[in-house]
């Protein structure tokens, strides 16, 4: 200590807990440290118990969660096709099975909300298991089409994350892994099926991406060997992506890569122009290879003995689910939240659904609200703090398989 | 005051001038600002004096810099069409002047660096004054061509900084003030005219440039009503360009503006795909336009009475110069610098070339350097500060036309 330190004889504390005594000291020049101490769990009793119990296993959850972190950073994740998903997705295959895959945990007709049920019919509409929605939301409420989550069959989907077998999806492999992951293409702005759109506009758009623009991106996948996506990510968030509102870099930086192959694999001039400028008028056109992306890093994640690492969470709509490593493929739910988030002037919360959609994968793997704060112009859009993704502790959960 | 503040007794203190009081103060826990204060003109008496008589006429220099940034921020630049340079530059046209424009203040083939008479014999063979580079540079040395800055012509161009009339050159018009600019399309990345380079290579890409890339980036530009250069680098800036030495989100954002355009106007797949390759694999290829667009903004800032706004700053590889509004198109020059820059391992300042180009138009309108801290990719890689742009004072300042 110098002679200066000494000589000026003011006492020096360490300060642990309430910071008003801190604040007092320091309002009188006395050197002092705060420490942010609060009792575990909020001082809960039954949580605190509960955490007792898990720090009896420290060593081996640390262990376990070392290795699912060193999966999560070997995964080496190419985006190597675009496929109709029946051909690709075990199980999708057979057309009179009329399975259709969701966001989020798992969940019947008639819990779903609007705008998935909306989804639905708009579904079965395209794969042509009815006339019209009307007859499509009676097949689907009457037990005549299959809802299973996309992330029992390797899959993924934004808000409805609708998923059938005539669908173009993105193929993602792990080549660390070998796994491989699926997601349908992005559908752009205006109304699209992931808000439970369902009209003949919509219907025509997806059979353009199934006909037209899902070959082509897939020609173009394959003939230049795939699109190596660790590099790729890498840039777009040094550009201010977080990869789950914002992936204009991303976006931009994927049309960069295969425009040239494009305009090899397309032969008609007006077709590759629509081609591509639906991938530049789309910002969000990224999203979905980034969740695909996601899905392919976090399955071999899945059922490490003692990992707490979450291995997906997703939302249908009605129900909030996570899956942890450690308890396999077991689902844990609650009731879904309401999103604390920007409206249209002269709408509300009382015209919105609650949250929805399978794009947490973003979350779960570490981008999106956890990359937020290094991407500017999403920061000044919703404030410094995350009100998008600030989910209140949901109450009521349940496990189930 | 409180009454804390007074019980604690302490004295409080403002330190001007030498930090080192104000380090003792607070080392003993005393309240102290201290205000960074040094003598004017670092104590220089001359330049002092010279600061002095500006002082002098304060009111009239700050409403002319008020005047002169208005019209900078005013400024609406548009990218619009690409022709050859002949036909837009007024002066280029007759071939039998053979003019040859180069980066920087006035200068002549003697007093040239290597490089600048290098990459001008080069263009002398593209052009077809000589049939070779020896004959070319003869013809240079016997005064067989005249020489002329780019910034006598409206036009900007990086590095050697050659424009000569079958070149095509990008044009930018600043809708707000209705004048035009010019500059060449940046060629990419190895050898290269603006290095100096000046082979077989060089000029067939300068061919390829004019006869193929040029004409259909133009007529993507005519058919789309031009580029709107503002809300592009705006959004650019956001995600990390600084526009001179990383332009990597300008021209992927250029590339996905014009890519459907440029997919209707080229007809043959395997031209259109290395058009778009071209663009894809240059991501300095904005910096052509960002300087053109830098040249159309700071021209109607030129010549304003009593404003010390600079307006031109560049360099010839042997003359550092610089324009301020006030003195209209006089050229102050002095000197160039060795920039303090990385160099490959094996290299050192011994093998490289005093700074050279146009491109310091970037830092006249207050991006490149003046961005530098927002651009998190160009900052780990120079480091905190900026290395490429520290000038060292230039000495011997020279004033003419």
């Amino acid at each position: 200590m110098s002679i200066q330190k000494l000589l000026s004889g003011a006492p020096r504390v360490v300060n642990i807990g309430l910071s008003a005594f801190a604040q007092d000291l320091a309002a009188q020049h006395v050197p002092v440290v705060q420490v942010d101490w609060r009792p575990p769990a909020q001082g809960k009793r039954h949580l605190a118990e509960l955490l007792a119990r898990l720090a009896a296993h420290e060593a081996q959850i640390a262990s376990a969660n070392q290795e699912a972190l060193k999966r999560m950073l070997a995964a080496t994740p190419v985006l190597v096709d675009v496929q109709p998903a029946g051909s690709v997705i075990a199980g999708l295959a057979d057309p009179q099975a009329r399975i259709i895959l969701h966001a989020g945990p798992p969940i019947d007709w008639q819990r779903m909300c609007g705008p998935m049920q909306g989804a639905v019919a708009g579904a079965i509409v395209f794969e042509g298991w009815a006339p019209d929605l009307e007859s499509a939301a009676r097949l689907a409420a009457s037990g005549g089409v299959q809802f299973h989550p996309n992330h029992h069959f390797d899959a993924v989907g934004p808000m409805t994350g609708m998923t059938t077998r005539s669908m173009p999806v993105m193929v993602v492999e792990n080549r660390a892994f070998g796994n491989r992951a699926y997601c349908m293409i992005n559908e752009g702005l205006g109304k699209v099926m992931r808000f439970g759109a369902n009209d003949a506009s919509v219907i025509e758009r997806l059979r353009w991406l199934a006909d037209v623009f899902g070959p082509a991106f897939g020609q173009a996948l394959r003939d230049t060997g795939g699109l190596d996506l660790v590099p790729l990510i890498s840039r777009g968030l040094a550009m201010g992506d977080e990869m789950h509102q914002r992936n204009v870099a991303c976006s931009a930086l994927t049309l960069r890569a295969l425009a040239p192959q494009l305009a090899r694999v397309v032969a008609d001039g007006e077709t590759l122009a629509k081609i591509l400028a639906f991938i530049a008028g789309n910002e969000q056109f990224f999203l979905n290879i980034g969740m695909v992306m996601g899905k392919s890093i976090m399955d071999p994640v899945r059922g490490i003995a003692g990992s707490t690492v979450v291995t997906a969470m997703c939302r249908n709509g009605t129900d909030f689910g996570v899956r942890v490593s450690g308890t396999g493929d077991a689902w844990f739910t609650a009731p879904v939240e309401m999103p604390q988030g920007l409206y249209f002037p002269g709408y509300s919360e009382k015209d919105a659904n609650p949250d929805m959609g399978d794009s947490a994968i973003m979350e779960t793997i570490g981008v999106g609200a956890f990359a937020m704060a290094t991407a500017p112009s999403v920061v000044g859009f919703v404030g410094a703090g995350s009100t998008r993704m600030r989910w209140r502790s949901p109450v009521r959960w349940a496990r189930s398989r």
